[in-house]
């Protein structure tokens, strides 16, 4: 195993819900279990002005609440502390920035870092140009004489086509792409990642993932969750952009991709983008898009307000908060083969998975009432919550008579591993810390992204805001949504029963 | 469904275990499940001196251990034992007949049994001649006025080639093939008639199931018990005829077969046929087999007696209580794709099996390290005694790194269905009844078993008795069988640990 280098990394927007829910837990945890370098401190860069002290004191609270490993050590949390500081500053000030490389020269004479920096920009995706601007021309964007800079940029990257082309340019005015690390956390999650070694380390997978066997995907991605208090961002987002961008064409396209030369980032990543520049919306009828905001409704037995009720949304907005579309993938291995994706906020329940449906069996050797009881053969890769892999196939039900019964073969993560998995932010920061950015968006990736789905809100906006269909919270989206596959003939894998 | 026609069973052998650990007890569930015919009535045929009552009493007591249906409930087993009468008579005394027919008519005035003749043939192989002569010379064999008669008969059916030819051509004298029923009891457990199922009602494993993705099979028919007293039939029998000539082959066959263009009896049974006719023993190296013999050893804590000292067996027998094999189909699916098979008696536990052990996926993406860990994907349909399927694949294990490790998808059928499976005795029976001789083994079939295994017996006969090598109870049998199957680099399933 590759060791990883002594580094320091500083989190811009430090007071912000990522770094206390996520970044920090994620850090603590690897710490607790060995995994990060020897030599390593954080600082965190935010504009409210907060001492060493008063920062690990809040991030000691958020450790506790979020860390996967619990309980919190004493100890551990005490020397991992003793690494954390906190420099207050403004993202567009060029002398806060000379005071944070100050801080970094002196930590590194104190800690040992080494000269290693990973910046991790967990601001707003307005401070983002500012943030990057001023690393660059403060020199901190340099890598020299052996030691390494790198930059993680969390999501959204753009609003759409331009913005992300734009910002593309921005960054790479001071920064290398192999320097960049565009993070979706959701392929730092072990069912996500599981995709690829489903698919190319088992022989009998690959021979039956293409048109001739498959008979269509689906993908949902359901939160039951609302908007959380985040209408201005959501407002400007909507699941297209919250969901669909990134985090569900991220699943279409391991799904989809072919085998890659070999497993190594740049291998990897062309595949996913080859396979992305190949995605279209089916638009053969219609838009190919059905839309839905949530009204209000009972989600888990408590009554919740309707999207148009939230802080921050307009009375009359039409953002979409449920999407369904159909996707085509354009090449040899998936002609025709229609890949239904939905997502959703306030569903009845919180689940992503991927289900490959499969065709019929060529001939139905069986008797005419026992071939309607056939169902084809599904494979569903559960990506969250119940992490697990599980087969549907039809079995002989016990007794006279050839009656079949659609069963399933199992696998579930939890009774496999008795490891728990890390947190998605734990892989993810220590890939880049290791320099490894598989799984990272690449430029043009994102870039091919944009591309898939740019024309989609064009359409929209085209129409003068295309219609919206209103679903109940807690229900699985509007009527239409069912009408739009069952002109297929076929239905939503039902999730919620 | 079709409802059953009623009729009156005769079993000859009526004293025997089959009988009584079996058949009556099968009969007598399906009664109490609804299943046989309004009217249906059993006639016991042997020589022992019995009257209806004293038959009845005797049959009651294996109903209480032995029947699916338990508790016997008293009304139901006094309205079936009202029907079942008892038959003193000497297989091959034309008298004795027609006491028995006129005991047929007797009962048909009586109960209404219709006419139509179910005549099971459970006694030892030396009387089937006398029996199926008798019936036919009687003229209880004919079929007239649409009244039906069939012939169950047991195993073994032939001791060899000839003499099952000739067993065929004497029954064909009197019988006509659609009213034979050879019975091979493994073709009524719902795990082997699951087998056509699982391959031919999904569209998934057929385009895996070939010499292209399949690196291997393996077959396992282990068994704890000895021989049960039974030496004498054993020393005449050994692995080869009690299970590899019948059951084994049958396995395989099922496995092996391409799809029949119906789910009919004769579709089924041809392409049984061809299949079997494709199989030959590997005897590219020796003879192709490996024979062990088990000596004294511990079963289950208990220690046991060796072959040798057991009841009716010869001091110096050479007779194999277990036996290894590689055989290849020769046909357009499976050249080249070896089919380990290995019976044996005294084993650590009693599991039958089968493994396709698939080929390892073309290229190995991961890191070698990774790679190393990686195994091939084996699907086993358990058929005893946890009936179910599953399905070995490779997962990412959790953490950092691209760790992978083998897991399991599981079936089974106890979980699947709370429905308990019918004893293969009582789906074979019903079938009979009903006409249908999917389940049992066609006069070509038989001699194309025979036609597979006579070469082979005929050859350890040439060396002067084929060498045997010793394992001791309790053990998966010889050293030299580990040997066999490592020679092609390979091993055996570890089924015991």
């Amino acid at each position: 195993m590759t060791l990883p280098d002594n580094c320091v990394m500083v989190i811009f927007g430090a007071s912000g819900d990522l770094t206390h829910r996520k970044l920090i837990p994620a850090l603590y945890s690897l710490t607790a279990d060995g995994a990060l370098p020897k030599q390593f401190a954080v600082v965190g860069f935010a504009r409210k002005p907060k001492t060493d002290e008063s920062f690990r004191a809040e991030l000691r609270e958020s450790v506790s609440e979020h860390a996967r490993v619990k309980p919190v050590d004493t100890a551990a949390w005490e020397a991992f502390a003793s690494r954390v500081h906190y420099c207050q500053g403004d993202y567009g000030k060029p002398d806060d920035y000379a005071r944070l490389e100050a801080m970094l020269k002196d930590i590194d004479a104190q800690h040992g870092t080494g000269g290693n920096r990973l910046f991790y920009v967990a601001t707003p995706p307005e401070v983002y140009h500012a943030i990057t601007e001023q690393l660059g021309l403060s020199g901190m964007a340099r890598a020299e004489n052996g030691r390494w800079v790198r930059i993680i940029i969390e999501k959204p990257f753009g609003h759409d086509l331009n913005s992300a082309r734009e910002l593309n340019t921005h960054v790479h005015r001071y920064f290398a792409e192999d320097q960049i690390f565009r993070i979706d956390h959701y392929l730092g999650k072990e069912t996500v990642q599981n995709i690829l070694v489903f698919r190319f380390a088992n022989g009998i997978f690959e021979p039956i993932w293409n048109r001739r066997y498959v008979d269509s995907v689906q993908i949902t991605v359901a939160e039951e969750i609302g908007i959380e208090g985040r209408g201005a961002y959501y407002e400007s987002a909507g699941v297209i952009r919250d969901i669909v961008q990134n985090h569900l064409l991220q699943l279409l396209a391991l799904t989809a991709m072919e085998p890659p030369a070999e497993f190594e980032a740049d291998a990897v990543r062309n595949e996913k983008v080859k396979v992305l520049k190949a995605i279209r919306v089916d638009d053969s009828e219609g838009d190919g898009t059905v839309r839905g905001q949530y009204g209000p409704g009972k989600v888990a037995g408590q009554l919740v307000p309707g999207y148009l009720q939230e802080e921050g949304v307009a009375l009359d907005s039409t953002t979409e908060t449920w999407l369904a579309m159909k996707f085509l993938v354009d090449n040899w291995r998936w002609a025709g083969v229609p890949w239904y994706v939905r997502s959703g906020k306030r569903m009845p329940k919180r689940v992503t998975e991927i289900a490959i449906q499969f065709k019929m069996p060529p001939l139905m050797l069986f008797s005419k009432a026992t071939a309607k009881a056939i169902e084809p053969n599904a494979l569903v890769l559960n990506i969250q919550p119940d992490e697990g892999i599980s087969l549907k196939f039809g079995s002989k039900a016990p007794g006279s008579g050839e009656t079949i019964q659609p069963v399933k073969m199992d696998f579930t993560y939890s009774s496999a591993f008795d490891k728990a998995a890390p947190d998605a932010y734990e892989r993810l920061l220590l890939d880049c810390i290791l320099g490894d950015s598989t799984l990272f968006t690449r430029a043009d990736e994102v870039e091919a992204q944009w591309e898939i789905i740019n024309p989609i809100i064009d359409g929209w906006k085209a129409q003068g805001g295309a219609a919206i269909e209103l679903y109940r919270a807690g229900k699985p989206g509007p009527k239409e949504g069912d009408d739009f596959i069952r002109k297929d003939k076929r239905d939503w894998r039902n999730l919620w029963s």
